[in-house]
């Protein structure tokens, strides 16, 4: 996969992160993921589709980060993974595959997104049918920490 | 959402696993499915994405079901939930959502098909941010049951 592909997705969830829960996560260093399982306790999923394009992007929380991002967001404290903190993450995934989508629409990888699906759970097994290595990067906030996954191949 | 989505999907999961596993699946009455919850033992989901059109298409087995299925798909017997029969899910799960596609395409429904992912695991809590409610499309087949869902929405 082209490695250029996984810059938009950095600035994206910086960008959407900082601008819902003034709150700017720190990104690591980008790593392959090796696994089958969901990384954290609550994940957001989410299919992007063009013409001859395929792939997913995956958010994954622990549940610290996805609760204080949450209460920053919506102004009040959330000590649970309840509906509203799914739906919230359901709306992040949107908005972050939304942001890398534009800026990635620019240097020709040209796809749609699906509907963002919420998975509750740490290590559920979870696998993708994918041509090329799934890249994991890893965000820091004061809370807690989290992961965006990303992938994106031509279909053939 | 209109229900006329549905049968491409009844039509295409009944062509595909008669052509694949040679048994002949027999739908029931489609509902709307109320929980947020996997139905069966390992579940197939995929992204449906076009211009202002957004969803996702679910395939969700018990596992004789499945077991049966991809026993005869692939010609030798299968007993537990492997990384081949997991893989031969996100196989169907390409190739139906693909089947539904194309008929959907004469309707004037056009989306494109993200890359398919894979849950193992029972009531895992699994939940989507839909405009529109989920069809759920009961199955049943010499060894056990499975189920289809659907939704496909315009994006505002």
């Amino acid at each position: 996969m082209d490695a250029n592909i996984i810059n938009p997705f950095v600035a994206s969830t910086v960008n959407v992160i900082k601008t819902m829960a003034f709150t700017e996560p720190v990104s690591g260093a980008p790593r392959v993921k090796m696994d089958r399982l969901t990384w954290g306790d609550v994940t957001g999923i989410i299919g992007l589709a063009g013409e001859g394009m395929a792939g997913n992007m995956v958010l994954s929380f622990s549940a610290p980060s996805i609760l204080g991002i949450v209460s920053k967001m919506l102004g009040e404290q959330f000590t649970e993974l309840n509906k509203d903190v799914v739906d919230a993450v359901g709306e992040l995934t949107n908005m972050i595959s939304g942001g890398a989508k534009a800026e990635l629409y620019e240097y020709g990888y040209r796809f749609h997104m699906a509907t963002p699906m919420i998975i509750v759970g740490k290590n559920v097994e979870l696998s993708q049918l994918s041509k090329v290595p799934i890249i994991q990067i890893p965000f820091t906030t004061p809370e807690g920490e989290f992961v965006c996954e990303a992938n994106l191949a031509n279909r053939s």
